[in-house]
């Protein structure tokens, strides 16, 4: 770890929580119409603050949307380039009267700072363009070329970010994409993730008999579309948590040995039903839990409804169902393939008296890059030299859809250097962020750019 | 038929239809509050007419709720006591955008009445009334005693009339009860009911993780509450439609050969598919269509719900579902032995991860009288006679509470004599009733109290 830098990050500490502040204190709420000319205060904000920390080329490029943020440093020639990606726009405050304190009024209290966008995203923005500044000002040199792209539309679906990549390819080219919007394992266990899994949605509508019927004058004469719905639904898995859809496995990679042991390492089952308060988990058999969130995909109901839902009983034989699917998928599986492979399912097990109509909706393709790439290496000793504890390689069970952005158009693999906890409440009241991770995180960002040269030579 | 009542229906159809539709124009909606005083109103109304009509002992009994009509005729020495069953409160009337007319301001058009109430059930009700005043005034007497017992709160569930009847043995002991509110097997089909299905309602909710959970961070891991209950739910019925609860037909009452026949004769499959706009019907395999809707008793889902329901997806592990399931129930059926049983199959079969909470709400008696009654032989010549063509015997998919009421309390067999039809929209906009069928009505009703004290020697 390079001491100037160490002794910068310290000594500046009580500046940058106090700009950090500053910067939360906008309500840059990107879904929120009315909060438009916050949105774009808190681009200038951040715009402003790179050009003061010593970042050149600040530019705020409009899009369609909300605006992105753009600065880079481009002086360290023949090293490597790192396109720095998050989101300085935040997700809406509802319910306001679950927080304890205002959301954009953020607070330090016990070494956690709570508010709106502590966790997600500002305050790890915030952390990337201090670790810069930083840097410049203990050596007056990075040791990378840097470029930062904050967007501000992330928690309103990126809806414009794939136009503004393809807009600004040249702007955005880069080696490295070092992503602060993930979340670490628990509080004092550093990794790095090499696999996000990916995502196929349907909607699966069923329609009986043209209205609905009394259960009295019809009851036992027609199909009753819940019951076909019921045992459509229930041919989707078998007894022992497998996916039924033929050749539902077919492109799933298997685990090596050693990612499975790391994952039968990592499960904590007794501490995850305590969390959760259930008696027992659940899920495919022969695979630990972490392995079954890191490396196997789901097929999972989200909503199914259907008939009467109000108070008491009504005795009516419904006409309409509808249940919301989505997959989780992973290496190498294709989201078009997987949709159609359930699409045939459905079809094939239809029960009889009623339609089927299947509506394909959102997908994401997994991604993995390979655990050797020298990246990961670099983020690795750097996490490990900040928390001062073994890093491990992981994966994660969700999607970061721009990460397939970034990968499909500038070729990119990503480093989800992440600094959050899932317990940090965002998208709900109280979020917050531990300034613990907030320390230890400077130290691993600033030590991976100093040490992503190396690797990659 | 006795001529002097035919001649004397004939003279007054224009009188007795004009006030009808001053009856109808009464909004008697026993559900709205704020329209209590009209609920009496038509209740004052209806005993005003009876008075007129030449009936005995009219009063407007309090309950603690809407009142009861009561009104009688008892100079018949030695004949048999007919109390005749009606109720004079509407269904609201909303959506009222969908009437092509004033629901309270009946209008004639082709021989069919509009207007709310027309068929369910003052319209019957008013037949009942008029066929005293008919007979009185055509023959100066009655056939039998008679005693009428109309109450203001069907479709609010009959909440008082069980502590009314109650609280009215001796007024309302009778012989026979006649009831004037079901519908007609099809226009031109009289039938008379000697067997009603039963009840039996429960609501089973199911707990799995303490929240809903992301897809991505926890899928995999525990069980998905929505894939416990469709993996529940399916296990209610095997592949041929029937119901698996172990016990389930145990008290089922096996159909005769000639009610088999009946069964199958009056099953026309093809006109129902058409009616209700499905390829095929589906239900318990062995059975005909009107036998499995009569005869046998049956599980259907009205509602079930769990998850997102909005538009598009939401990657969600719903942490709760519902199903509302009801029975319909046949003689022998116990519902109190049926609630049991399902309760007990639930909890047998519930799926590993997630907590079962079942509640047994609404129930109630299946019904059935001996087909050779000698009320129902006079029903069944009556209809016959009035119709002028074969009447058959028939069963009624569905329930009427009120006969349990009767028959428990008073020891009533029923005689159900509606005049309705299943497509007059009764609880819909633009409730109908045909006039062809007010006509032959009449004639049935005043035939039965003729021909009653011949078949009840």
């Amino acid at each position: 770890m390079d001491k100037q830098v160490v002794e910068t990050l310290k000594k500046n500490r009580d500046q940058y929580l106090k700009q950090m502040i500053e910067f939360l204190s906008i309500p840059s709420i990107s879904s929120d119409s009315t909060r438009k000319a916050d949105v774009r205060k808190a681009a200038e904000w951040l715009a402003e603050d790179l050009q003061k920390g010593g970042l050149e080329n600040v530019q705020i490029l409009e899009t369609e949307g909300h605006p992105v943020v753009y600065a880079d440093y481009l002086k360290a020639a023949g090293k490597p380039t790192v396109l720095c990606y998050g989101h300085y726009d935040v997700q809406p405050v509802d319910p306001i009267d679950k927080w304890n304190t205002d959301p954009f009024k953020p607070v330090i209290k016990d070494d956690i700072i709570f508010g709106r966008g502590t966790s997600d995203d500002k305050g790890q923005v915030f952390m990337l363009a201090k670790m810069a500044e930083a840097i410049l000002e203990a050596k007056g040199e990075l040791p990378v070329n840097i470029k930062f792209c904050f967007e501000g539309e992330e928690e309103i679906g990126s809806a414009h970010l794939d136009a503004f990549v393809d807009a600004h390819l040249d702007l955005l080219k880069a080696d490295v994409l070092l992503v602060s919007d993930t979340t670490m394992l628990s509080m004092d266990q550093p990794a790095v993730s090499y696999a996000l899994r990916g995502l196929c949605g349907l909607e699966v509508r069923l329609q009986g008999t043209k209205g609905d019927l009394h259960s009295g004058v019809y009851g036992g004469a027609v199909q009753n579309t819940l019951h076909a719905m019921v045992e459509l639904l229930s041919t989707l898995h078998d007894t022992k948590g497998h996916v039924t859809v033929d050749g539902f496995y077919d492109q799933v990679k298997p685990l090596t040995d050693e990612e499975r042991k790391t994952c039968e390492e990592l499960s904590n089952d007794e501490a995850l039903k305590k969390e959760l308060d259930v008696d027992t988990l659940y899920g495919e058999e022969g695979y630990s839990t972490v392995a079954r969130i890191w490396s196997r995909p789901t097929l999972e109901l989200n909503g199914v409804f259907g008939g009467f839902q109000g108070e008491g009983l009504k005795t009516v034989i419904p006409s309409t169902a509808t249940a919301k699917i989505t997959c989780r998928l992973v290496p190498d599986q294709d989201p078009a393939i997987i949709g159609a492979l359930l699409k045939k399912h459905l079809r094939a097990h239809l029960p009889a008296g009623v339609k089927l109509d299947v509506e394909l909706m959102d997908h994401a393709e997994p991604f993995s890059m390979p655990v050797d790439h020298p990246a990961l290496k670099a983020a690795h000793n750097a996490l490990e030299e900040a928390f001062n504890t073994k890093a491990i390689l992981s994966r994660q069970g969700g999607s970061v859809p721009i990460v397939n952005t970034f990968h499909d158009k500038l070729g990119l693999a990503p480093i989800l250097m992440g600094f959050g906890l899932d317990s940090e409440n965002f998208h709900a009241p109280n979020e917050h962020f531990h300034l613990r991770n907030f320390d230890r995180g400077m130290l691993a960002l600033t030590a991976f750019l100093f040490d992503l040269p190396e690797q990659m030579k």
